[in-house]
């Protein structure tokens, strides 16, 4: 996917690994988990300032804990010269109309002095939104939208620090068990700690969820392919449906 | 309006003279006015809190100007007891799925010890989004959409304050001017301090806005009928049309 | 509602009290009583031409009793001098295409030597209608439509006189009850003199008239706002539905 | 077409040919014809009731000249006994909701006593019309929707008698000429005595009408196909288009 | 039918009463029973060329065993001139894409030099159609489609040939019987020799083909219009429906 | 995708490099190539069941010439043994109504004793298309339309056997140009020896094919990524569009 991408004329990709297949040097942006383990995207900003080259751009990420536009106004005075851009990944919860969050940003911007600070967009970005958002976005970060088929989302998020319960905008923070009724395959999602484990069919929930990684080390070894068939085929069956 | 609205059902109204009319006890929330006048939700509320008699239930107001998740917390956090409830008057160009904000907002209520405090909205709320959020709701502010003529919306917004451009979430800060075209009649808004003048087409534009209050008083005088009727003939023939 | 009407391009009101309110004088045409109780629209427009000063515009309501073809017709020739117009109220019922029944009229009108009575025309009439109609209507009477609220319609009509029933076209004739089953609320229109009183699902029909003006007086006094109010929890209880 | 419709079950035909091709009785009712030479829907029921057999039922047709609600009562009074039934033959322009007419003639002729007066509608009459309007119907006239093609539909109707135009509700009276431009072939109709004949485009009008029967006498011989053929092709290429 | 067709501007009718009853001379092509009893779309051709009368065009009927493709190529080059053109009859089941397989039975004549041999299609053949395949076809045979009223298509067809089953394209080969259970009155097709006589509602099937022709002779007379009348009342009446 | 195609339950793959991949051994039926090159269906069956191990099943492929029913009944009769199935990759150009044709094949077979073989489909085959075809179908070939992106399809076709233009139903035949006018950008296929190089707007016309493989080696180099960047720059500006 980032090959046809890099092809077709996006300037450059964000995935390691994918640059190293392509040879070219990956880009991107601060991460919303600087912003959760610093504590403000205004902390993270500078966290970033002092440690990257000079030969990158500052670019501030603004939506992880406050609204776009009052955390685009701190962020552009965050440093002794403004960013290059402030980015809004705004969930799409808080995503009513982006085009007019984009125009208050643009207008706040302008308003108190900061007209050279650009506007980079991400978050769910395809053709329809570019088109829609060009007048205001100098900039896009665009994910799952490019591939061909259609993208399964998925996203890795902070959701505790140190035993506290914290997550950006848009993600409900705590640890959570993802549990399926083992009967009528109901999914629900519960804090972790929940002890209630009895579906409304009074069916029995299974936990559905199993670490990837744990102490920085896999957690466990990959399945087979025959496994992985094995697997998909008894999940199958499950939906009451069969397979020949 | 009020009338209907009281007679229907609605559990009071916020309008002073109309709770006159009725013979009814006006009820109400926190404005958008203190919050930005004080500086922060938090400090609105204690204000509040400090001031208004017992038997009025504390209900924070918490988009102004930050995330209704975050401020939630804060509010839930700031009087010695828990408040009745926070209110969220989310902006639409914020409200992208405006139920996914309330489940955000229970569940982070919920898992910070705040299962006490409850959600009450406004802003746009007509029969549709009762229906979609009363699993999270547990009252409703309805403003212009309770008119069963399709209403024409409009607010009084804070956007300077002692000569600072500020407002609150969703609104474009400072003062502006309403210009429209004398020759295509487009509209647009400007910074108060705009120069130019000239419209694409080449046409003057003439500024709208009139000052209705002055130092506390009446600006002008209100027109007549006679002249109400020639304006409005005036301005639909500008639109190229005619009454006979 | 008069009052944004008459500001926004309307030439009157026939509201009486309304046009006080506006300090203009009201204006109207023949009522569907005045034919009713006269027996004819043709007596209808000789009585109102003898009475009403000269300076009003004869205008004969032709759709009481008769067909709006011949009854034009006839009234283009009651008078010594022909009418200013025609008014067609006709029923909605009998609206087919009422585009075609304005040009028959009109079609008539000319062949028969009337090409200076002008049709005006009322009933249910919106801007999309003018724009239909404006061909051959020299006029328009416009009622609730011009509100922006949807209209709840009614009608004051006269259903009996001196013991006889007799109704204008589209409207059933004789004294009526309005019954609503007090079990499955369904509601039925009979002849005041219907006997039976028993529902289908065998429930007990309430009769829900109740006289408003009797002996030319206020039959009852108004209801006050609190017992309004639970009239209507009541009534909404009644429908399987409840307010919190 | 009428030997389908007998096979599937209709009660008869009204065509005097096809009920002879079929062997069977032709049945029908009073034409609008007799009731304009005769002046009145009830001195045509009246006359009908004096010449036809008894075995006939007595219909009678009640919208040439008035309204179909006030016409029913007077056929209902205007013999010794009621007749069999009123037919509704309502034209197209008058028919806003055919079975609201049908409701409220059915209320009044069971208000003033003639429950035994049924209701026999024709005029545009389909599968549609028949489910809608079997609950106040006791009959129906069907004509070309019953044939499985498109139909093109025409009608035979009065418009002048003795030289004076009179033509029955929905149509209009006055001789006319159907003028086609022979430039951009415009079609419209004038009253026979209009004197200009050129279009707006400029072009002459040409007459389209042809006498089919004069003195009681037809006016001219058949075409032959292969002029009829001729004809088509020419008027076809008249469209500015082209057949090979 | 057939003239109102020659009239609109049909080049000719297939039917031999109906040229008759117009005074002109039937034409057609092929038939698809001639190729089934020769063996071969060729043989078919040769057979035709060899008895016709020379100013009959020759065109080759190439769907009743093979592809239009590789039969067009065939047919091409069989006689000693190439033909007039070859028709296609493409099954329904087998038009995809109509236009395509013309535009590749046109590129395969003419990269084989046979640009002089037209395509001449039919069956199912409309108005869309022809504007559809224009570009491709030099003439078309339509059949009930012609007809202004929605057509029942039905057809003759060879389905065995001295006890041997076998079919054109597009038909079931072999002897069939249409069977419909009394009970439920579903109807299906089977082999004639099937011997179960039982429907899953357990119903027992009804024959309802009956022979028409026998020997070269009409197998019974004609029923009269009064007992077809009758057998639809009671078809209709199976149907669980009514008339009255 | 293959590896997700075989994980979700489908029996196997035809692609030899991903059947390596994912460790299992590759299956597939008779290519159009050996059907064109052999010069019939019958032909290819039988050197395919001269050749291959007993352990696979004999499957006819039975549209490269000829229609689905005769060729189905050849290939049935082919061998010694019937074949285990015949396999339809209809073209979709004939694929009118895919389920009409399977049915017809199968009864066919039926009819003729071959009950025992089964049909294979493949061709464009989806979801929709599995669930329309079950009941007559025993089993399916799935190409593009397995992968979640929109599939572009492609396909290698044999055109020209020893100079001879020749090619399966559905493919025209002859060695082809694919030229794109270099102004107006529109693309045509022509046969290779077609002189003319002029488009209709006048622009010369570049020629878009290039031979991959000469003499069975690669005719020319892959291109590097750089160059295929620079190339999708230079064909998307020559669209009017920009990038930047």
């Amino acid at each position: 996917v980032e090959r046809c991408a890099y092809v077709a004329g996006c300037d450059g990709v964000s995935t390691v690994r994918a640059a190293e297949l392509l040879g070219i040097e990956p880009s991107g942006t601060i991460p919303h988990s600087l912003v959760l383990l610093l504590g403000s995207a205004t902390e993270a900003l500078r966290a970033f300032d002092e440690v990257i080259e000079r030969k990158f751009p500052r670019v501030a990420l603004v939506d992880t804990f406050g609204d776009e536009k009052f955390e685009s106004l701190e962020a552009a005075a965050a440093l002794e010269n403004p960013p290059a851009a402030v980015r809004l990944d705004t969930p799409a919860s808080r995503r009513g109309d982006f085009g007019e969050i984009l125009r208050e940003v643009r207008w706040e911007l302008d308003t108190h002095g900061y007209g050279g600070v650009g506007i980079f967009v991400s978050g769910g970005i395809d053709e329809e939104a570019i088109l829609e958002l060009n007048d205001f976005a100098a900039g896009y970060g665009v994910g799952t939208r490019i591939a061909g088929a259609p993208p399964v989302d998925f996203a890795l998020d902070i959701v505790e620090i140190d035993g506290d319960a914290i997550a950006k905008r848009g993600k409900e923070s705590g640890r959570k068990d993802l549990l399926r009724c083992e009967s009528c395959r109901r999914r629900i999602i519960v804090p972790a700690e929940t002890e209630e484990r009895l579906c409304e069919c009074e069916g029995r929930f299974d936990e559905l969820l199993e670490p990837l990684v744990s102490g920085g080390e896999r957690a466990a070894a990959a399945p087979q392919l025959a496994d992985i068939r094995t697997h998909a085929a008894s999940e199958i069956a499950g939906l009451g449906l069969s397979i020949c």
